[in-house]
Formats: C-alpha cells, structure tokens, sequence
C-alpha cells in the first residue's frame, strides 16, 4: 500500500482552512502542517482552530514558518492560499519549488500566469522543470466556470464566432477581506476613487481567463485586455454577517472584459458581484453562450458557490498536479479535473 | 516550419463526410486518404462526394483498401467511423496500430471500451504502447454530454452524493440507419420485439459513461449496468425527411440507465430521443444535477448538435492523441477538449 499523500497548507483563512476541512474528510491524505501567520491562529492545533474533535489524530500546530514545516514534514504538495497576484506569490513558490516540493495556488493570476507575467511564467517553469515537481494556479474563476468550461464546451464545435462567459454571483457568504476588496459597503464616490487610484481590485482573472481561452482554441487575442468597473449601487438597506449596504451605496462591483481578436471583440466577460442580490430582484447564476456552430447556450443556476468551488478545485487538482510531468503548467495542460470520492492513493499513477 | 498533419477517414458516412467538411475549413491539416465500402462512394473523388470545389488541391480517390491508403500516405492518424462496438471495431484498430498509426474511434463503446470489454481493452493498449502510437474513442455522447462534462462539473464539488445526466434530443437530422438503429416509424409490437430479440441497439453507451463517471471520481459502480429501453409512441402523425411516423408508432426511442454503488443508485443516466419532438410539446436540451456540495444544475437548452458535436469531438481531439503518451486512452486522460480555430500545427508539441 503507498503511504497517504501529505499535505501542507500555507495561509489558514477562510480558502485555507476550507481545504483543511475537506482533506479531513478523505482517505488517503494526510495533512502534516499548517502555516499562518495570523496571531490568532499561530500555535494554535489546526482541530482545535477549525472546531474539530481531533480524536486520534497527531496534533498540527500551525507555526509561522514556512521552512521548519518543510524541513519537518517533507510533503508531496503545498496547498498555497495566500495572494491573489503572481508577483506576490512568487518568492513563495520560488522557494518551494527549490524545496522539490510540488505547490498549488490560489492566486487568480497564477490560474493563467503569462497572461499577465510573462517573465515570471517562464523563470518559475524552469525551475519546477529543474527539480522535478510542478506548479499549477487553480480555482472557481479563474480556473474553471468563465475559462476551462468554456474550453471544455468549445470542444464540441467545428467553428467558433464567439464567446461570452457571464457570471452573475452573491457575495454575501464572504468575509471582510472580499468586502474591501470589493467595495462593498461604501459611498459611491469612494468606489469611483478607489477605481481610479487602483487601490480596488474588484475581480481579479479576466486576463487570466480570456487569455487562456484564446490560447486554447488558437485565437491570437489583443493584450493587455481591456476591462470596466462600475459599481452596483443599492436602492435598499442590505445587510451580511460581514457588511451593511445603505441604500445610495455599494453593493457590489460589477467588471466586464473585452478580448479583440484581429480588431474584433471575440471574447466577452460579464461578472457583477454583490451581496443579497435577491432583494433586488437579481437572479444568481453562472451563463456560458458561443456563438458559431452548433451553438451553445449554457447555464448554471444558481451559480456555483464561490467559496466551496475554490476549495474543492484546489483538493481536487492534487493527484493531477502529483503525476504531472514536470514544470508550470495550466488546467489546459492537465486531464480535466474531477470530485475524489475514493482513496486519493488510487489516483496517483 | 512543422508539415501539415496527415489524416485518412475510414468510413465516409454521414460522421467520416462531416469531418472532412471540417477539416477542410482548418489550417495545418490535409486529409490524405479515405477509406470507405459504400459502391456508390467507391473510385470516386472526396472533393466531388463532398459537393466542394477541388481548386488546386489534390485529387482524394475514395478506395475500399486501407492497407494501400495507409502504405502509400504514412499518415500521422486515422479517423475511424464505422462501428458502434469495440468488437467490431477491435480488429481495424488493431491493423493500424500495429502499423504506426494513432487512431481516433467513434465507435460509441470505444468512449470508455473496459467497461464492456476489459480483455480486449488490455490488448490494444499493449498493442498501442508496443507501437509507440495512441487510441481514443470519443464523441458528443458518450465522450462529452453524458460523461466528461459531468466529470468536470464535479470538480468543484467538495462532496458528490449522486449524478443525474438528462440528454432530450431530437433525431430529426439523423438517416436511415439511425431511425433503424431507434426504432423510429415502426409499430410498438416492433418495437418490443426488436427489444427482446436485442434488434433494436438504441442508444449505445450508458455503460461507458456511467464507468467513466464512477472510475473518475472513484465510485466502485455495480456491472454489468442496468438500462430499460421504451418507445416513444407518438399521438400525432409526425415526418420528417427520411422517416414517417403515423399516430399510435414509434417516434423514437426512451432509455434509462443505472449506476448503483453499495447497493444505492448513484449515477442515473435519461436519454429520450425522438423525431420532431417540439410536436408534442417536448423541449429538448442537455441536463447535469450534481447533488452534493455545492450542488450544481447545469442546462444547455437546446441540446448540444449531436452530428456535428461528434464529428467535432473527433477532430478536435487530433492534436491531444498525438502528443499523448502511447497506449488507449480515454477522454478522462488527455488534456480538455478544445475547437481548433488556429493552425492545427500549433498544438502539437
């Protein structure tokens, strides 16, 4: 019998800790560190952290450093879930790369990296490739419902005139981090500022996914890609867990992306976001349509959950990201992905 | 600069004359022989059959001798159209492969052949890896509806309870084999009969799909796979272009199939398909309900073509087979499906 694949996660929030959750309830895998440098979780049992009776399980304290863990543990794969651009999680993936450790990440822009950091791409590749392990960027979205099922979908066509991918989605299961991130909450004045001077990232992916797309399928697409940002305002009182609306402010974000091919807009992205989008009639819902022949019209409702997809996305890709030739590579480069509902040993080649 | 990929068809039916329409249209690719029995096909020009302008493309003579197609045009692979089943398709498959030739199937069982024929299975993948080449069955179902996209769906599931896949089509567009092959036009004592006497084939490929999705996710599924199969007996007279169906016969042809894991039914496969079925109210299109978490409830209304998904399916997939590693390979192996709408040169490695 091979020995249980092991598991490192690296940022225990609420991605982090989901993934936890889910290795805990499969066979085959074992997850051997966390870490965090959140003070409330630091040296804090990772059981004890989710409210989990750890039974007879060994204790995994989650500590705030990173190489001691490695050093420690030697795991198959780290789980990484702690940037959302490429540039950020580089130097961490650099290191475990190097480390001959094997990393999935959650970084929007690692879904697609050389969308938007070619430079990098290539720099992480080759030193994946020079020690044997491999890197992937995966998620809900980027990573799977505006790109790889368009792809997947394109599959069936003989001819494509053009693609829209449309995500309509709550945001009210999530936390403070995607409030900010977001705008949600604010005066629309204050959106329109943190637009103009960057500071509100809104989504990150759609460069990720209309690139990846169009590399995909052989469209030679205009970079960079052209993207809008406007703000959903509330005509009424919202309220979350997390946030609440006035009526007159920011509910949500909504973005758009563009991908011309040869001067002509092939590739359209729509994404608004908000919370309690109900309560003004909004119905949630994740919409595919291509254009070309046959045609295909799909849809999603209500749209997969952001939170959970993200998470099993990343759990899932394991084994493929294990018996991968080496390097970085994308969710086109790898077999699709699929739920585990077995031993995940069985997966590994 | 790489040389054009060389394709051969076998079989120049309504699925092999629609992949060279296909082919025709991308770059990077010829179509170098084909193969077919038909006597009023036979000795006569590809370009002519097809209705297409030649220009200065070469002349395709339509021979009934594969063995001199293949010797004379080395090609890189061959489309093969011309069975439903692996055991008939096993020894044309077998020829090529032992002579250095990547192969493509549409052959419904070849979707997921160790399903209904494991030895057989095993000898070609031996075979294909002696050779250093690659077989794939593929199609729109199985190969993509019913099976793969289900796989992919279940990607972002945390947990997978159980799988309902409902595909509601219309036969208009199909010939006389497939009204045959359905039972469309004959009486429901036919009908019955050919059921009993295993006459009437219906729909091929619940077992394939049904062991995908189970092999996938790792559901240990029970075979061999139950299935019912009844007429749709239709209450209005209902024509089409090759089939007359009176009031109280058989307009088409309802199938069931049933995956049980553990003694519960988890993978329930819906495939009823029928001759203009907008006449009696029936609106046909493609549905996924993933229970679990996140559920998920996809629909692509109308259906996805299912004459021009597997002819795509089959061209698509050209790229993939030949990168491949040898041996049989399945559509849960190989890199996602994608449309080719570059230079099929491309995306070869």
């Amino acid at each position: 019998m091979k020995n249980n694949i092991k598991v490192v996660i690296w940022g225990f929030g609420a991605m982090g800790s989901g993934m936890a959750n889910m290795l805990l309830s499969k066979k085959g895998v074992d997850i051997v560190g966390v870490c965090d440098r959140n003070s409330a979780r630091v040296n804090r049992d990772m059981y004890e952290v989710l409210g989990i009776d750890r039974v007879e399980r060994k204790e995994v304290k989650i500590i705030n450093d990173i190489e001691t863990i490695i050093s420690n543990t030697q795991p198959d794969i780290v789980l990484l879930a702690t940037d959302s651009f490429t540039r950020n999680a580089f130097p961490k993936i650099k290191m475990l790369l190097e480390k001959g450790i094997n990393v999935i990440s959650t970084a929007e822009e690692m879904a697609y990296p050389k969308a938007q950091e070619p430079e990098l791409t290539k720099e992480l590749d080759e030193i994946a490739r020079k020690n044997g392990v491999t890197v992937l960027g995966t998620g809900i979205n980027p990573g799977l419902i505006m790109d790889l099922l368009v792809v997947v979908l394109t599959g069936a066509m003989v001819d494509v005139e053009s693609v829209l991918a449309k995500r309509v989605n709550s945001l009210s299961p999530f936390g403070k981090a995607v409030m900010e991130e977001q705008g949600v909450g604010i005066t629309v004045d204050q959106f329109n500022k943190g637009v103009s001077d960057g500071s509100l990232a809104g989504h990150v992916g759609f460069a990720e996914s209309i690139n990846m797309i169009a590399d995909a399928i052989g469209w030679k697409v205009d970079n960079p890609i052209l993207q809008t940002q406007k703000p959903i305002v509330s005509n009424v009182f919202r309220k979350t867990k997390y946030v609440e609306v006035e009526s007159g402010n920011v509910a949500g974000c909504a973005m758009e992306g563009y991908g011309y091919v040869d001067g002509e807009m092939k590739i359209h992205m729509v994404h608004p976001q908000q919370v309690e989008p109900e309560l003004e009639g909004t119905n949630t819902g994740d919409y595919i349509e291509l254009k070309g022949s046959p045609e295909i019209n799909m849809q999603i409702k209500p749209e997969v959950d952001g939170g959970l997809g993200t998470i099993a996305m990343c759990v899932n890709m394991i084994p493929h990201v294990i018996n991968s030739k080496p390097g970085l590579k994308t969710m086109l480069d790898l077999p699709v992905p699929r739920a585990i509902m077995g031993d995940m040993r069985d997966m590994i080649d």
